[in-house]
C-alpha cells in the first residue's frame, strides 16, 4: 500500500523548536528566518531530509513557509490549508496567515511596525524571482534579507540523510527519444541563443533529458540533483553519492557528487543559462561571485518535456486504457458493495488494489483524494483515519487519483453517489460534466492559452451564478510530475497550448459544508482533423480524450444537456465499452455495459 | 436620407496628387511623408477637411495610412479593405500593404534597403505610441522620422475649411449628470495624481465632460476641439471659431479659439496628464520644449464615460426600444414584400425610413451594412450602386444598423433569409445564435475582462471547428460614437468589465463568396442577482440585453438547442412582445406575435 492514513498532526514540538531557531538566530546575528517548504529543486514532493517546515512546525501541506521573527512566527499558507494548519501546528506558538492574500514582503512590513531587523534565508531554497519580489516590497524599509546557511539544519540533529537510491533507465520504447538527441537539440537551442551552459535544476527535466527515473521522491519518480549541459550537448550531473546507476550514460554524460557542485559552477564559461523562476538563487550568487556571466532565461526542457512525442503519447494512451479498467473494475466492486460499511479509507484502500492488480503500477501518482458529503467540498482533501467518514446515504463522493506507469502518469476523477441523491446535486453535476464535455469538443485556434479556454469549463456553471475555485486543468508528465509545466488552463495561464502537451480537464462545484463534485480526464492537444462541415482552411488544435472512464449517468439530468453534449456522452460512453471490454474481468464488463447504456 | 451609396472610388488623381506631394517634400528636403486616414481626435470619422488619405489616394476606408516615399507609395490597409483599395486607387501609383501584417517599421526598412532617409510626419495627426512604435523598429537603421507641418495641406488647395458647427447642450435628462459634477470628479482624480492639468483630445470624452453635442462629423454627434482640464475642474475648450454656442456653459468652462491652443500649453503648470495612445504628438513636443512636465497616463474620462449612469442606462433602454420598434416595422414590411425585385439598397432605405418614422432619429449610428449572399460574408461591406445585389432565393441577408438618438445610440444586426435557406446555412445560424445567447445568459466574477468573455460566444463554432474574425463585442456611446472605448469583447482586450458599460454581443459566422451570418443586441453589465440555485455569496456580474428583436426562429435547428438555450430565446422571443406591442402598427405587431412563437 503506498498511501497511509496516519495523520501526522503533532503540534507538541513546534514551540520548542521554534525558540532553539530563534537562539540560532540570535547567534547569527540575526532577527528572523525564512523557512520554505520548498527543497532547491522547487518541486511538489520532498525528501525527508528536505522537510524542514514540517519539522519545524508540524504543518505536512504541500506549499506554505514560515517566517520566524523574534516575537512572531507566521506560517503562510494557502486557501487549502487554512484548517489543516491548526490542526497541525501549536497556534500559541505560531500565526497562521493567508497567502498569497498576504504577502511576506507586506507582512514583515506590518509585523515589524519601521523597526530595522535582518531576516535571513537560505538561497539554495529560494529562487531569484522569489527573493526578488520580497525585496521589491521591503524597499523604502529598514528590512532587509541576508542569505545565511540553513538555521534549521543546525539545530535539526537528527536531520535524516539525502536520499541516494537507484538511477534506473526510462527506455527508448517509452522516452521515444535518446537522451543524446534530446541534448542535442537543448544544446542546439543555447547555441542559438549564445549560451555555453545552462544549469537546470528542476528533477523532472533532469529526469527527462537524461532518461532516469529514480526513487528519491514519493509520487514522482526522479533523481534528485543538478545538471550542467553545456553546448556540446555533455552534461555534468551533480546528486548524491553512491548510488547504484542502472542506466548506461553516454560517454558525455558525466556523474559528480553534489558536493562538487558550487566548485564546479565556477568553472563554467560565459553566459550560463539560469531559470529565475527555478534555480536557487544560491546558484545566480555562486556564478556571479566567480564572474561567469549569467543569462535568465526558462529551463530549456520544460517546454519540449510538456510537448509528448508519438512515443509518449502511445505509451500514455496505453497507460491510460491499464488505469482505466483498473477504475472500472473498482466501480464494480463499488456498486456491489454494502455502502453502510464503506468509509472513504475503504474506497482509497479498494482502488489501490486495483490498480497494483494490473501488475504495472510503479507508485500513485498522488495522494488519492476520497471526500464523501461535505468532505468532497474540500477541494484538495486528504483522508486521515481522524477524519474518515463513512459514506452515508445522499452523500457525493469525490474520487480524484492516479497512477505512475513506466508509460505513463495517470490522473483521473469520478464523483460516486450513495444511493440516490438529491435533484440540486444532479443538476450542479451536470453542470459540471457539460463543462467537461465543452473542453473535450473543442477545437481552437493555434496561439490560443489555457486562460483562453478556461471560460468554456466554466460556461455552464457561470450561467447559473456559479464556479469553482481552482484551475481547469494542469499539465502532467510521461511517468514523472503529475503537475507538470508549462501550460496550464487557468484563467491565468499565458502559455500557448502546443501538440502532444497532456493536460487535465477537470472542472468541479462545490457546496460548503453540503458536497463537492469534480470530473477529471486526462486530454492531449493535437493538430485537429477539420470535420464535415468545419472550415477547413482555418488551422486549429483540438483534444484527444486519453481517460475512458464512464461518468454515473444516473447523476446527469437529460434535458439540460444540448443534443451534441448528449451525443458526445453517448458516443464517450461507447469508446469506453469498445476500448476496454478485453480488458475486464466478466463482472465489470457487464457493469460497464450496463453503466455505458446510451442516454 | 443620410445615407448614400454613391462609389467615390475615382482613381485618376492620385497619381497627379502624389508628385506634388514628392515635389512638397523635396522642397522641404524629406525623403518621405506619412499621411493617416486620422485627424488630431484619433476618431473614426473624420472632417471632409481632414480626409488627407482620401483626397491624395482615393481610398475612403475608415483605416490606413499612406508613406509616400521617393519611387514608392505604399498604402496600408487592413483585411477589410483589401478589394476596396484597389478599386479606389491607382495600383500604378499606389502598392497596397497588408497591415497590421506588416508594420510600417518595417516596411520602411524593407523598402529602403540600408538608404538614409527622412520621412516626414504631422506630429499633430500621430500618437506618440504611435510614434514610438515606428522608431523602435527604425533602430540601427539610417531611416528618421522628422516632424514637420503638414505637406498633403500646402499642396491641396481647395481643402474645405473645418467645421464649425453648432454647440448642442446634451441635457441632464439624459446626461444624468452636470458637467460640474464630472469635472469635479475628474479633478479630484488629477489631484489625487498629484496632476496639475489634464489635456483631453478625443472628442467623445470632451463631448462627454461637457454634456455637449455637435454636428461636426458625420454619425457621431461631437465638437471637435481640445480640452485643458486644471486641478480646480475648469476647462478651457479650444475649437473653431465663430460656432453657435447653444448651452450654458458654467462660468469655469472657457471657450478659446483652437488657434491659441498651442500658446495656452506653454502656460501650464506641470505636471500635465496626457495619453499616449490618443494625444497628439505634437501636444506633447509643445509642451516639452515649454519645459512643463508632462505624466503619461490614460484620458481620464475614458473609464467613466464608459460605465454609464442610471439616467443613460434609462436612455439606453428607451432609445433600444424605439429603435425595435422600427427594426420590427422593418421586418414586417420585408416579409410582405416582394423579394424578387428588392436589392440591398432597397433594404437600408426602407429601415432608414422607419427609423426616421420614429421622428427621434438624429442620425444613423454607422452606415447600415446590408450584404446578401456572398456580399454577406464581407463583414465590414458597404453597398454601393456598383456592388449593389438584388436579393436572391437562398440568400441570408446581413443587416447591421443602427441609429442616433438623443438619449441612446444603438447598434444592431439580424440576419434575414430569401425563400428558404439549406440546412448547412440554418446549422451555422443556429451556432452563431447559441454563441450570442452563451453571452447573454452568463454570469461571471468581477475583474473579469472581455478576453475571459470572448470564448464563450465563439465556442458553438469552436465545436465544429468553425470561428469568425472579428471581436465578439465593442463599447457603444450613450448619443455618441457607436464604438466607443474602453473595454471590448475580444481576444486580446484585458481591461475589466464594469457595470454600466454597454456593449455589443455579436457572433458571426462568414463562408467567403456563399454567405454570412451575424447576429448582434446590446448588453449592458450589470451586478448580477443570484438567480435561484446560484452561490449568493459569489459577487458576480452579468449582462442586461437592451435590444429587443425577435430572431428568425425558421433558421434555428432546435435539436441543436439545449434546454436551456431554447428557454433563453423562447423567454427573449416573450419579452420582445411584452416590451414592443404598444409601440408598433397593427401590421407589425401581429408579425410580431407570429415570428415570436415559441419553438
Amino acid at each position: 500500500m503506498f498511501q497511509t492514513f496516519d495523520s501526522t498532526a503533532d503540534p507538541s514540538r513546534g514551540p520548542v523548536r521554534l525558540e532553539r531557531l530563534r537562539r540560532a538566530m540570535a547567534m547569527k546575528g540575526l532577527d528572523g528566518f525564512i523557512v520554505p517548504r520548498a527543497d532547491a529543486h522547487q518541486g511538489e514532493y520532498v525528501a525527508d531530509c528536505d522537510a524542514r517546515l514540517a519539522w519545524l512546525t508540524g504543518f505536512t501541506g504541500s506549499a506554505g513557509f514560515c517566517i520566524a521573527l523574534k516575537n512572531d512566527a507566521g506560517i503562510f499558507i494557502d486557501g487549502r490549508y487554512r484548517t489543516q494548519v491548526r490542526a497541525q501546528a501549536d497556534m500559541t506558538a505560531f500565526t497562521p496567515v493567508h497567502w498569497p492574500d498576504t504577502l511576506p514582503g507586506p507582512w514583515l512590513k506590518d509585523t515589524l511596525k519601521g523597526q530595522a531587523a535582518k531576516v535571513g534565508f537560505d538561497p539554495w531554497l529560494h529562487t531569484k524571482g522569489e527573493i526578488e519580489t520580497i525585496e521589491k516590497a521591503l524597499e523604502g524599509t529598514k528590512v532587509t534579507l541576508i542569505p545565511t546557511d540553513n538555521l534549521v539544519d543546525h539545530i535539526w540533529t537528527d536531520r535524516p540523510s539525502a536520499p541516494n537510491g537507484k538511477i534506473i533507465e526510462q527506455p527508448i520504447e517509452f522516452a521515444g527519444m535518446s537522451s543524446a538527441a534530446k541534448r542535442s537539440e537543448l544544446a542546439d537551442g543555447l547555441l542559438a541563443d549564445g549560451q555555453k551552459s545552462c544549469v537546470i535544476t528542476l528533477s523532472d527535466s533532469i529526469a527527462w533529458m537524461l532518461n532516469i527515473r529514480g526513487d528519491d521522491l514519493p509520487r514522482i519518480p526522479v533523481v534528485q540533483g543538478f545538471a550542467v549541459l553545456n553546448e556540446d550537448a555533455s552534461v555534468a550531473f551533480f546528486t548524491t553519492e553512491g548510488r547504484v546507476v542502472e542506466t548506461a550514460f553516454d560517454t558525455d554524460v558525466v556523474l559528480h557528487p553534489v558536493k562538487n557542485f558550487a566548485a564546479h559552477l565556477k568553472t563554467l564559461d560565459g553566459p550560463v543559462r539560469l531559470d529565475k523562476a527555478t534555480a536557487p538563487l544560491a546558484v545566480s550568487h555562486i556564478l556571479s561571485e566567480a564572474g561567469v556571466q549569467i543569462d535568465w532565461a526558462d529551463d530549456p526542457a520544460v517546454l519540449p518535456k510538456a510537448q509528448k512525442n508519438p512515443t509518449e503519447l502511445k505509451g500514455a494512451r496505453e497507460a491510460h486504457l491499464r488505469d482505466a479498467a483498473a477504475m472500472v473494475e473498482f466501480l464494480t466492486w463499488y456498486e456491489a458493495a454494502d455502502k453502510s460499511a464503506l468509509t472513504e479509507i475503504d474506497l482509497v484502500v479498494a482502488l489501490e488494489e486495483k490498480r497494483r492488480a494490473s501488475n504495472a503500477l510503479l507508485d500513485i501518482s498522488f495522494e488519492t483524494i476520497a471526500g464523501a458529503g461535505p468532505n468532497g467540498a474540500i477541494m484538495h482533501y486528504r483522508v486521515t483515519k481522524d477524519t474518515n467518514r463513512t459514506l452515508s446515504p445522499g452523500d457525493l463522493v469525490v474520487l480524484d487519483s492516479g497512477g505512475q506507469y513506466r508509460d505513463g502518469t495517470t490522473d483521473i476523477t469520478r464523483t460516486l453517489r450513495v444511493g440516490e441523491v438529491g435533484d440540486e446535486e444532479k443538476r450542479c453535476f451536470t453542470r459540471v460534466l457539460q463543462g467537461m464535455i465543452a473542453l473535450s469538443r473543442v477545437y481552437f485556434p493555434q496561439g490560443r492559452t489555457g486562460r483562453d479556454l478556461d471560460p468554456i469549463a466554466r460556461y455552464p456553471l457561470f450561467a447559473a451564478h456559479q464556479d469553482f475555485n481552482h484551475g481547469t486543468g494542469h499539465g502532467v508528465g510521461a511517468y514523472l510530475s503529475v503537475h507538470e509545466g508549462s501550460a496550464r488552463i487557468n484563467h491565468l495561464s499565458d502559455i500557448a497550448l502546443l501538440p502532444g502537451m497532456i493536460l487535465s480537464n477537470e472542472p468541479g462545484y462545490y457546496r460548503e459544508g453540503a458536497f463537492g463534485i469534480r470530473l477529471e480526464n486526462l486530454v492531449a492537444v493535437e493538430t485537429a482533423t477539420c470535420p464535415a462541415g468545419g472550415d477547413a482552411d482555418r488551422e486549429m488544435l483540438s483534444f484527444e480524450t486519453l481517460t475512458f472512464v464512464p461518468v454515473d449517468t444516473s447523476l446527469v439530468v437529460p434535458e439540460m444537456l444540448s443534443g451534441e453534449e448528449r451525443a458526445w456522452l453517448n458516443a464517450y460512453h461507447a469508446t469506453c465499452v469498445e476500448k476496454l471490454a478485453s480488458r475486464l474481468s466478466d463482472a465489470a464488463s457487464n457493469w460497464l455495459t450496463t453503466s455505458c447504456a446510451p442516454i
